[in-house]
């Protein structure tokens, strides 16, 4: 659980909600069905049309990530991988086979597969390179979705102010309407440049960290399981992943 | 057919016009003929002396793309990949000549008839990277035209407004004219950030992600054909294509 | 003559001063002397300021360009350079002096000098890169000339406006003075956001296609000439020729 | 002591605040409780959320470098190798031990730690690579921190300034309240543009300049203790140190 | 003397002023004390804050490269190069010693003490690349001191207008001093967006071009000192050396 995001989005919307009640102004006041339908609506629509299908499914998945992020420990899979090392000393790859079988992970699975398979060090490192890199690219892709929504929605904020304010203008005789009714089109602003800025773009940058972090991750278990298939010593390959403990 | 599109592009509209249309605005406030004829001619005309005349063209053809997408599909040409490996491998590199001539994809066939010549494979490889990142290189030129058009489609709409607010300052004695005229100044403001936000950059992206897939598709042609002429084994070149298949 | 551009240029200006037509716009509106003076003034100082002496004198000499592109043809010289690689095979490199002497271009003069001098072709390849690099360079920077008064002229449009407004505003108490003082102040809005949307960021992209193309000209020339002094036969030439005709 | 940063925070306040005094503003005009929660919180809280935790951490703990930045000196670094170098060359790299020991910055003493235990050139570069590396990543990303808040506050303090205009427009038919309404608004613009330009951003650069003296710093150390642990003699080490020394 | 930078600063100030001239306003309208202290000491400061402090001390230094650029004449130093070739050719690179004495400017000397003590050429090559690119990332670093007063200086100008517009929305009820109360409040803008687009970007971008001629110049030499070391005849020194020249 990441509670820092929880705290984040918490504090940002009780901040700016209790600084406007504060102010005296009712919560009524950002209520207003035609601005969210157009933002929201809008800005979806746009994103929609913006991003290649696979992108936008996995963007679905992933934005929890945000809350709950992908159980994946640094430490853990170090000691996951010096595990492997001093299995496949003792037994040799083979006796690696019981544990792929149970391993969870898609990734340190797929390793594991490679090493009891017998495949030559080389053809590891470089299978689990393109998958690495296509991995990142798929999730960073999926992150750039919030960030084009976070790109979207003020400009169709304004969309939909300046509409709002068109509708007042026709009414300009009426000063008391005019009020209300530019009220009214401020909301769409608000709306966009709050839903951008308070949601959008600050999950899209979260999720690429995560994305970041996991890629580091799965370039660990690279190094580890190329190590081992070299038949590097569980001493060496400690020394190797202590690099990615020390500055997390 | 991708059906993601069209979604965007409807729910977008039906957002921004329904939101309008429940706040009590008239569609006809939204309707005017020289907003439109300001926008939509000088993004056009900025646009096309932005862009070199070849990338004029691509990009009038490719546009439909994000509608209809080109038929590549990355399965299916592993498929014909391994096919072909096979009969190269039981027929010669001769047995391909038939299927060259049925082939009817473009950068497909020139790699099957570069097999079929006897090429040397760094010379086959050498000359299809040449002619992929050339077919890159023109999509995204051709995708930039529309990108180009969605930066310069809200700066123009800001020139339709003012040129709206100047025409209104003249009559500034008159409180009712002065609405309505505010009123038509500020649809050329819609006009520009509308059509920039919910179609031009949206579908600039969404070629771009066209452009990259086919990228990858003829890269794994490239693979393939590279593959068969070294006379790898068709188990072998499976296991390479499979990373171009797996995160897609 | 590049008609895209002229058609650009006259559909973008028709196109804006139509629309303020038909809304019922005086043309004069838009003529103002000083906003004018601030904003045509404003962007060529700060322009002048801020680019080397040497990239001021190469834009004034390729802004032309845009209309009149320079006469190189990418088939035409792919003919030239076969026409040089079978004469060499039939004359020897000597038998390429009088065209040499003949050639008008730059570029490609160099190159036969250098294989008349009988230049190695390495020599040839690092003293052409170089060339090739430095004309490119050159003229890129030129080409920023106009990006950079794209990006000055809306910024002192909105010095231009806000001058006007101080004017206006001591002139508060007079409401019919206050209208048209304020369409004064608009026009260097308009001016600035126009010259940079409508005139210099175009160009600015127009010529940096122009070089571009340039340099994939001069490279293929770079390649034939090497490949010549290489002693490679006219055929193989012809197909390393090929790839550069294909996608333009 | 960093002055300059003193001098700089100090001379920004003094001549906002004063220029506002001397115009014959009231101090207690820029005072507003809702405003500063608004833009206060909503910043914090996007920022909390746009960042990885580890980053969050950091960034606290290394924002008083602004003021009083890490004691790292060049030149006393490199006289600390030369000292380490002619060290070694008299008693062995086992004469380091005690050196070692008393060394307090984590940097150096992992270097002759590395030293000391006798590893390999080459692995000592590749250990010491890493580090460098992941510290100067940690500590961009803490730098990052502070700059995303100068993103976010501008932004939330428009969020502020229209909440507060929407709370105006009910009340328009009093003047009175109206004006005073508007400025309580405008305050929170004041509060997101100037903590974001006189305080985020630049603290954000100035983190960023330390951080990369710091890589300097650390990669100077990197090239000492390898060209010690290669025996190179201390003539040629200082040679090589100088490059570090009189650019800075 | 750079008297292109000089017509470039007269022509846009000239514009400005002479435009608003002929509008009809008057000079003072446009000095106000309070606006400039707010401008210039906040953006001063927030620079000062931003940037490191070897960097603002070297951009005091170097500001008046804008008028008079450091006297390096890339003709004359081929000239120099080709002289010192013809005279090690003579009387071995001892006969440099006393031109190295000479020499005056700090990069030249450089190369002739290293040519002098019979450097290996590698090792010059590797002294004066570390150098070269010190001496470049310094003087970069400088010229962005004024590009961050460039980024600075609007977003404070707007801090200004806006307190300003406070200080005039508490007399709301008089007219009269509202108009000339806004007057106020927006020279700070003028201040603002004239500041950093008529002066501080385009001087931050003329440095560059001198950083980077210089870079060009200083790398010239490299290769001339490294070809002398590697005994390469004048005549080839030549021809190597009018790639800088010929383009520039």
């Amino acid at each position: 659980m990441d509670i820092l995001s929880i705290v984040g989005i918490i504090l940002a919307f009780a901040a700016v909600l209790g600084g406007n009640f504060i102010e005296g102004g009712h919560f009524s006041a950002l209520f207003n069905l035609p601005a969210g339908m157009i933002v929201i609506g809008g800005t979806l629509g746009a994103a929609i049309l913006h991003t290649a299908r696979p992108s936008v499914m996995r963007a679905v998945k992933i934005v929890l990530w945000v809350f709950r992020p992908p159980p994946q420990n640094i430490e853990e899979t170090a000691n996951k991988i010096l595990h492997w090392s001093l299995t496949a000393r003792k037994e040799g790859l083979l006796g690696l086979e019981l544990i792929a079988e149970e391993e969870k992970e898609y990734f340190a699975q797929k390793g594991l597969r490679l090493l009891v398979d017998g495949t030559e060090p080389e053809a590891i490192r470089s299978v689990m390179e393109v998958d690495l890199f296509l991995i990142e690219s798929r999730d960073l892709k999926a992150a750039r979705f919030f960030e084009c929504m976070g790109g979207y929605a003020p400009t169709i904020g304004i969309i939909g102010a300046v509409m709002g304010l068109i509708h007042v203008m026709r009414n300009l005789a009426d000063p008391e309407q005019l009020g209300s009714g530019i009220a009214t089109a401020f909301v769409a602003t608000i709306y966009g440049v709050g839903l951008a800025n308070l949601l959008f773009l600050p999950i899209a940058n979260k999720l690429k960290s995560i994305v970041q972090l996991q890629y580091q991750h799965n370039e660990m278990l690279l190094e580890g399981v190329t190590a081992i298939a070299e038949g590097e010593n569980p001493r060496s390959i400690e020394i190797k992943l202590q690099g990615y403990l020390e500055h997390n």
